[in-house]
């Protein structure tokens, strides 16, 4: 950690705050400039609160050195993680694709949708649930019976099944889930995440909206600290100020991510972009970016088909992105 | 609620679609311009998912014209609402300061602190107990103990308590608290607000980091639509790209609120700024742009007390603030 | 274009607006909702000041519903325009690579990149001579005589040469230069952009930092609505909260523009990333994600050439990094 | 400058990079710590290009520790600048009021918005006259002749006026000006800054929509390395996710820049929100964090006024504005 002190810090301040920093058993390296000084604090620092520091009078700023985060940190652990579920590979090298309908909404809805995309390809079913929604006057999910529907998909498929949680007490019902989600609205939900890394189970984390890549792997290292090290990660677009997409997907966060992590990082490039045209050239951009695997909707909408064509993603979509998806993937092995 | 048209949308599509909105038992008002068709549809559209219609091959965007908030609208409710703690009054026309340290820390910390914001007229005292922080290793607050020391320092006081909740299976631990707090972090924390909902105390719901002010309403809802009216609102700064400030605190929030919603608004600019010198003008500047209330951090830092000067605001500063706060209060009024 | 009426808003006050949007010779349709009125306006709206109309007291808001871009406007021109310099194609479907330094140095350091991207398949070579610093006391580029060097490095490898331009007084400086550049600084710098649309050559326009695509459309406007409409779009990152890219590169950018324009569209994932290891994977995704060609930076530091390896994209790597993004082109094809 | 060095960088790279500073003269202080080496580099790294280094196979991130701005450094010159325009002083403690239209519209128009600003007790006149437009097809402004017209004001009025340049090369046309604005689009358009620096004419440039404070601060600096120390910074509102506002005006910036530099610091509400409502309560919030004076526009629009309630700020607002302006200074006096 380095704190640089302020111009006008005087020599008793500034050995005060040493001595403090050596209570805490760390070192201090002190490197004095014209007009600021700079103290190198070597030690373990993670349990050290830095915005706290930063409000010291006497102190400019504030900048860690080394990550905040140990579980989920490549350095001490450089090879990639592989997560297992049933005969599904995620993180060893080759493209898992999670596929299905936003809300699960009836059986029929959910054992038609996980037919076609297991036709095409698919490793994986997805359906939401439990459903996180900014209204409370819209439809909050089928909930423990949505996961009963998932399944059932499973055992006619025999594609594994991932959906979102929303609250510890409701693990109870995720017991027979293949790999559980957090969405991004709950991804510094600190109480959830350590409820999580207190099962044995894949746990899927969303990207938070308006978090950063440094976030997103302290809230890996809260479900990793409680002992449950299979955590899959997952950027699905963040908020900025452009309003032509729903969300700006950040690709660029799958490289920066594969540095920092040994865990796999997934792209969900449905929720980003909220537009059709795009589910395709995304998908392709996240395979290129090498991104691990990709979450993509997948929708039947009988009570919507329009006369002459469909509207989103729809399995024969699916079926012709899935091609492409595998000479991308190719391309770049 | 307004659907715009794709340009090439054929008659038997738009045909097909507005008798889909007709069967939700919404009326259709059709206008057709020369590349683009708009579509009025007026009735409740509160329970309908833009994002899905936005899907639809043939529609271009949509656009909501009636507010989705329904409980916190102050079209439906012009007067403002009062909420009471003991003998504070939030929301009616004065201003209210809450003061208090980052987390509880001990019991002699709370107590000396308790007093000094009581003697320089602050009306509530807040602590945090529960603590929402980014790493697991780092304090993550006394917890229950934390709500007992509130607890001796309103008796020793007479100062109401806030405290920030993280989980509905803490509510137990909640019940004599005066009001409760939902952080940033959770502040789309769906289920945890449904729980709000079902008690009968105060909620300050902190605006999410990234959060825009119809979605801050909209988790209001979420409170008030389980029948607890009492909800407070809070600006607290969001997330820019400007690095110079922890978050950029979004003053304009205070009267767009105030146009939008009865409920009361209060400004935390602690944690927005992130710095010390910034806490007097934005306080000011807060009371300026019309809030109903101050949330200010005051600490006493007795184990990092420099030798010749203190490290943000103590309760000397807070002492002098108090007298800026109320004559910029008087000269708007 | 629709206006949304406020709730209070009287008869006479509708009617007034109405009968001033008719004086325009624009068609006003009418349409009320319980709360709302909402005004439909047909007919020739670009020259019409959006905010102004906001900002009357009785609107609530204003929402363009056919774009105000005409020459851009795929809708008005489908097929994709192709701009030609030398044999280059950019916007034919190939895929084109720019390549050079950031900045034009020495001639022994512009030659000897020149004649390495060349020899990697190179068919541009970029290189800055009239550079944006942030700092007035950052070097500010060789001006004029860098353009001579680029033109030398022409002269010896064939490949035509882009550089960017900073003020419409230089443009004699730039009359042999193939392609002009219009910097993320310059994008709104609309006495420039009219310059440029009175002259006959390709101008490259990259997307200002915080700029929304719309806008991006509205500068090619500019340089379109003067005559000239050689004009190429360049994705290069925009400014968000996160702080491990210098930018986010916005690769939806690129399937939208495509959309939206008939105008070329280029990636450049030097600028965004700021990081070396990170060009490779986002040039492999902007290709994935339907760009027409990639500007690449491409150095040479001898003065700074550690003892075990290079920093930043060399020749060597830039000459890999070719055969990876035939290979993803190929894939997508 | 802080420059923190990877894990795996060997010793002779170490040597190497030390070996290049200390060739451009500087003093590098080494600290190893368990998993980086911090290098301090002490001496003026102004002239340094931060991103290049940040390029470095070895370097992790790089961190300025001095700013790099000097003229406008408050640490090298203390107190306050204070401007002198006629008989108004900017930055003296006192509080300035610029106001007037968006665009000069006509003689009549201008003349009677300033007769109205002045009798409320406005300091200097504002009018738009070379318009910035995002689209080419709209009004751009009526140029020189809306310069005689503001010219004519003054005359009337006595009120100094400030205008908007846009290119250098209008100059000519701006000598009897006042103080020349630098609008936010141009406020990165560094050769117009440069040409500013070489006049003696008192300069206002505005925040760029996403430029950070340090760069406004570089952007003063352009101006003021050429000679030109009459420097005004003005805050209007910078690009945020948030859409219930135009833009979120930042005003923490105000104390954070009186802490940086001894320029003054003035607030522009109008442009920044873009609604009505909100320009008294930013307007009165920017006065309590300290702004040093307020922009204002101010309109007559006698071709829109319809039939019960004027639109926008029209003067009888502005002068109850005036007022409350006035009394909120008092208070934090």
């Amino acid at each position: 950690m380095i704190a640089i002190l302020k111009q006008n810090t005087t020599e008793p301040q500034k050995k005060h705050l040493i001595e403090w920093f050596e209570m805490q058993g760390l070192k201090v390296h002190v490197s004095d400039g014209e007009f600021r000084t700079v103290l190198g604090i070597i030690g373990d620092t993670s349990t050290m609160d830095l915005e706290m520091i930063e409000l010291l009078d006497i102190v400019d700023s504030v900048k860690r050195i080394t990550e905040s985060f140990k579980s989920a940190n490549r350095k001490f652990h450089p090879e990639d993680t592989v997560i297992k579920v049933g005969d599904v590979k995620i993180g060893d090298g080759s493209l898992v694709t999670i596929a299905g309908p936003c809300s699960v909404e009836s059986e029929e809805q959910i054992l038609e949708i996980a037919k076609a995309v297991k036709e095409s390809g698919a490793d994986i079913l997805r359906g939401g649930t439990f459903k996180p929604r900014t209204s409370p006057y819209a439809f909050q999910g089928m909930r423990q019976e949505g996961i009963q529907l998932l399944i059932k998909a499973r055992e006619l498929t025999g594609l594994p099944i991932i959906t979102e949680i929303m609250n510890a007490e409701h693990l109870e019902y995720f017991e027979d889930v293949d790999i559980i989600q957090v969405g991004a609205r709950n991804m510094q939900n600190f109480e959830l995440l350590k409820a999580l890394g207190r099962i044995d189970k894949p746990i899927l984390i969303k990207r938070g909206m308006s978090s950063t890549i440094n976030e997103l792997l302290m809230s890996a290292e809260y479900v990793m600290a409680g002992g449950n090290e299979k955590v899959i990660l997952c950027e699905r677009g963040i908020r900025t100020y452009e309003t032509a997409t729903r969300n700006t997907l950040d690709l660029s966060a799958v490289p920066v991510l594969k540095g920092l992590t040994h865990l796999p990082i997934l792209v969900d490039p449905s929720h980003a972009t909220g537009k059709r045209a795009l589910i395709e050239p995304m998908s392709l951009a996240g395979v290129a970016a090498g991104a691990d695997g990709l979450m993509i909707e997948v929708h039947n909408h009988p009570e919507l088909a329009l006369s002459d064509g469909p509207q989103s993603l729809v399995p024969e979509d699916f079926d012709k992105l899935m091609t492409k998806i595998r000479r991308v993937k190719e391309a770049i092995s």
